[in-house]
């Protein structure tokens, strides 16, 4: 069976390689907070405004600001800054954070979309460092949609009725 | 409702403030690659040899050699050197990862215990580096307790059978 990994490589076209390219680099020394605050404020007001319905729908039980703050704190921790996020929230625990919400190959492609613009239209983003976050932002979307995947099976083989009794989820290879 | 960070203090007792001074210092550059490799084996060690069979049986479909990388890989990153663990899995998604892993506090206060004599066993570890290293432990174990609990009430909710149709799983405040 294919790995997460695997699959964010195989669904985003991004090798895993071109993905940890952010590591080459501190981004966060190079850029600065303000940049990654920028960065996310510019990304969530394209996000919350969106003309298409169902994407915008998907955020519409948590208030912008904190979806702000949510993404760049971890943005800068993994990019080589404070553990901001952690410090808040614990570890990311991406996958699980996401459960809630439809992360599809569809809404992944929508929140790239969305990336792409901001990374364009936020100052003092060099092309470099802009090449190598999206490269890393593209192999993570499509890691999500891999880890939602993952949720999809344990429902069809999770039944807790009385009908069939409790089954135990296959266990995914990840 | 409790986040798993405040979860995860009050199941371990060790505030956030203190589980995170592993941030304190690059325990990495300090201890060096070896180090986090003999600690791993050691722990893996203790455990595929734990007289608790009802423990040693949650490891029992995985190998040694693929436990250890995985945890010394994970541990190298996290404490400030290369991302040697997404470099070959992706991200450490650890909630998701843990999944097919029953991470009861029992669980947790074992697991915790094999640490604790490994940390105390291997050569090189400093006083100060094994209390900030046992502090973030001690927090991610319950960190994980409290994401399995998230498992645990999906499965409660989610029902796919032709009974009951599917309902959709509650959001967790995560």
């Amino acid at each position: 069976m294919q790995s997460l990994q695997q699959k964010a490589s195989e669904y985003s076209g991004v090798d895993t390689n071109d993905a940890l390219s952010i590591d080459d680099t501190n981004l966060f020394e190079k850029l600065g907070l303000q940049t990654f605050i920028d960065l996310s404020t510019n990304f969530y007001t394209r996000v919350y405004d969106d003309e298409e319905e169902w994407f915008r729908s998907i955020f519409a039980n948590s208030k912008k600001e904190d979806a702000i703050q949510n993404q760049y704190e971890f943005f800068v921790q993994r990019m080589g800054g404070p553990s901001l996020f952690s410090q808040r929230r614990g570890h990311p625990a991406l996958i699980a954070r996401h459960k809630p919400f439809p992360v599809t190959h569809q809404a992944a492609a929508r929140w790239l979309h969305h990336m792409q613009q901001a990374l364009d239209t936020t100052p003092d983003i060099d092309p470099d460092s802009k090449t190598k976050m999206m490269n890393f932002f593209r192999h993570t979307a499509y890691f999500l949609v891999a880890g939602d995947e993952l949720k999809t099976k344990h429902q069809q083989v999770t039944c807790s009725c009385k009908h069939h009794g409790t089954k135990k989820p296959s266990e995914e290879s990840s």
